[in-house]
């Protein structure tokens, strides 16, 4: 039984302090696909290009078995296109632009052997859509849905409506706090589990991510890093890991779901080494299995020696 | 050997969106001492007050076996008083008034007994005074450091020549990114460990503590809560219950260094469930431990089951 996967695919122009390119790969689908393809194989994917989307790149999926079947190529139309510029600082980031072009009227429609997944993350596109392939899919087992304040701000109803089918909600600190008007993380955090997700985490980027489920907050670390290169696509791939992990091995117990938090952790930190997709291209099982364990160095203490 | 602490003992009125107090005891020496006092005994306070300082506070003080020959009681004079206000996102906070009183003219004088001490505890004051205290040690083996961004600010020059004398420094992230100039906590952390001292910290707050040392990267949760009364004093009382384990064990292993930011953040927690000191009053060794445990229980996972 496959992953599935939608959200957008991009041509991202990027700047920070560091570097800058121009029409890289990016989108949820793509992070949370790649990060995902190093548990599960194949991944498969929906979402929408245009036929300007270049070979190379759906070439590079296809080497990481992402099943891109359900990727559709407009004709005609170009890919949606996203610019951002990061600071100094670089939680601080400025949207320079947005061209939606093909991404404008898409409408997911699942290959009919997508429809027998299980296992499913809604990588972050407006919850309508994420809405519709969920209501294609025939038996969703666990459904692993990821947000942004855009659509907080903007559909909330429809995002509500989403979250009571939802098993897995990940969202930042800030957008929880928006999301539910409390400041208080821990009150969020329950009230946004009253609204229909099992398990929540909430990504809090340099400071890591928590997670709560009914009987465990779990508090994973942020890996220490001096240099971030292009913090692009972190979420998405911390979502890839988290559902890679836990398809791959099929136990959500809390102890596994708290190493799948650990697994996303890890993705993430490897994406944003590099710039765009390349710090997830070319990952070997050990790699992330060493990093896995530097967190545990991280964070581990004991009572006594 | 006793553990010598020095700070500012104040009267503070504090106004949060549960309660409010006026004239509660407050000032970093006393929150220090009182979360050291569960580990370390006596505990040696330097520090100023007026003579209008409640004598319930200073039996109480002493009730917690806290040495207060080192206290001056200047005749005539008011204590140090300090009026603040938190707003119902507890991370902001605003400074109403600060009175200096007694503290104006403060000069810390150790009685003889206090210049054996081994084990000090620089509480949030002034940097200048800090060595004075410091200058008046004839052997000091292990020196903590806490300050504000008040100091880091008006007294830089002051500060980073007593940083040189300094074992572990405490700041929090603000105040590190202040110091440096260094958005990325991570790089800050190594030029701040560069100025002096071989072990700093870091309190993130809500976010936890990161401690830094020459071979370590420490990640420490923060307990959850969901409401936190009165924020004073977390910050005095992390560096108490540090300053108080290791001092009480005398072990500065790498692992028992961790073991300290853990009872440290423990007492963080106690102390901001409460309004003023209160917090710390009433605590059994048996509750700091169960706190202790459950910090592991946040933070730890395993690579397998």
């Amino acid at each position: 039984m496959s992953l599935l996967v939608v959200g957008s695919v991009a041509l991202d122009s990027v700047e920070t302090p560091f570097d800058k390119v121009e029409a890289a790969l990016g989108g949820s689908a793509t992070y949370i696909s790649l990060a995902a393809s190093y548990f599960s194989a194949p991944v498969e994917l929906v979402g929408v290009v245009g036929d300007d989307f270049p070979k190379q790149y759906t070439e590079m999926l296809e080497r990481h078995n992402v099943d891109l079947e359900g990727l559709q190529i407009i004709k005609g139309e170009k890919t949606f296109r996203w610019g951002g510029k990061y600071h100094y600082d670089l939680n601080v980031r400025d949207t320079l632009f947005t061209e939606l072009n093909a991404f404008e009227n898409f409408n997911p429609v699942l290959p009919d052997r997508y429809k027998k997944s299980r296992y499913i993350c809604l990588g972050n596109i407006d919850p309508i859509l994420q809405m519709r392939v969920l209501e294609q899919v025939s038996d969703p087992q666990f459904v692993v849905c990821d947000t942004m304040n855009l659509w907080i701000n903007l559909m909330k109803l429809d995002l509500l409506k989403l979250l009571k089918k939802v098993h897995v909600f990940i969202l930042n600190d800030s957008e929880a706090r928006m999301l539910t008007e409390e400041p208080n993380l821990i009150k969020a955090a329950k009230l946004i589990r009253q609204m229909g997700p099992e398990i929540l985490i909430i990504k809090k980027g340099e400071h890591g991510a928590m997670l709560f489920t009914n009987d465990t907050i779990f508090s994973a670390p942020a890996y220490p890093m001096e240099i971030i290169f292009d913090p692009t696509g972190a979420g998405d791939s911390f979502a890839g890991g988290f559902t890679g992990y836990l398809h791959k091995t099929r136990d959500l117990s809390p102890e596994n779901i708290k190493r799948a938090v650990i697994y996303g952790s890890t993705m993430a930190s490897f994406c944003v080494e590099k710039f765009s997709t390349k710090g997830l291209e070319d990952l070997s099982y050990l790699q992330i299995q060493d990093r896995f364990r530097e967190f545990r160095k991280i964070s581990s203490f004991n009572e006594t020696d």
